[in-house]
């Protein structure tokens, strides 16, 4: 069955989610909400850059034009 | 008969696709789902630069305004 | 007569056409469908560098915001 | 009295124009169409580049957010 | 008193206005017309790149989102 | 519980945030306000590069479309 | 209590004001009026580099979408 993609970030509520922005960066958290424009809401962010954790955020909202992908671990 | 984008794209559905974003990398995975803003929902995605597979990403949501163009295998 | 930018894809369906991407890439194929947006679908489509077929690429949906220009062969 | 920018496009219908796009390459050909968001049909169109024509493209559809500027010849 | 954006530029019409695009070029004629996207018409228009006039144009239609600003001389 | 972007960014006025901006730079200042654009305004802002304070700016209006994150101290 | 972010325009209208736009150059001037796209009217406008004035520009308008910040000089 197919799944749209707000399906799956909502199947991906309260579960880590890698997300890349335009340019490279990626984050890693728990997806706590979203909106129509795919604005995210993330719960205990790290920015991550090579692989490595090169910052501590704590909450953070991302702007959804800056995406590029979002990877929920467990969908 | 003409095709319409989104036609390709629903046809397209739990086969294999080849998307390509901006800035030229690109996804393989099974294109699982999608939305009038070509908002992109991939399975068993993996992640291709330079035709080696760098990532492997499990299930992955690719923001529409970031891609170039999305192949399907089989249509 | 005035032909709209619409027209123009409308009567080049199921010719070849050469589209150009931002960054300067080219596809060339057989223009199977559009929409508004100019999202385009070519059937038999190649990726062109330099005047060189660099990739076989089958059926291809090229997202409208990437082109800057489509040239159909014979219109 | 004052001209609309879409004005300019009207008279310039069946007559040669320039057509700067993002990044600094030109087209020159007969304005054939245009619509309102200046996606633009050229005739007879050739690309420029430093002056010189580097390509004969026949008819071709701009899109209208890569144009920077379109200069009539005879307005 | 206030003025809002579009109220300068219908007070500078037929006036010399000097338009900056981005990537830094600027355009030097008479403010001809405009419209609430700010493409915007100008008659004796010259580029000018480093207070050089690199082009003679005529007349020019300029879209507005290529715009950083227009500065009218005499308003 | 999940929190739409919006409902962070309500939470999270009158206490301190950081805003990073396309290109890197940072922001951090107490959010006085914002708009559904994500147009923000900070209070006691300071811009921030590479860690270090490089401007005092006081109170400013950000526009929503540069902003990649904000990041509230206390949500 | 929260302001809205052309609340704050509002306020400043009259007043100096700083605007940096994409790719970091600056404006100084009076802000004689704004719209809802944040496209902005400044008087006694000058362009600053790396701090110094680089060019006095007298009325301006400048295209919000080129907008970073907005910073009152007295809010």
């Amino acid at each position: 069955m197919a799944n749209r993609p707000l399906d799956i970030l909502n199947k991906a509520l309260q579960t880590s989610v890698i997300v890349r922005i335009k340019g490279g960066r990626e984050f890693r958290g728990v997806l706590n909400g979203y909106d129509v424009h795919m604005n995210l809401v993330l719960q205990n962010a790290e920015e991550i850059q090579g692989g490595e954790v090169t910052k501590k955020l704590g909450s953070v909202v991302i702007r959804g034009d800056t995406v590029v992908f979002i990877s929920p671990s467990q969908v």
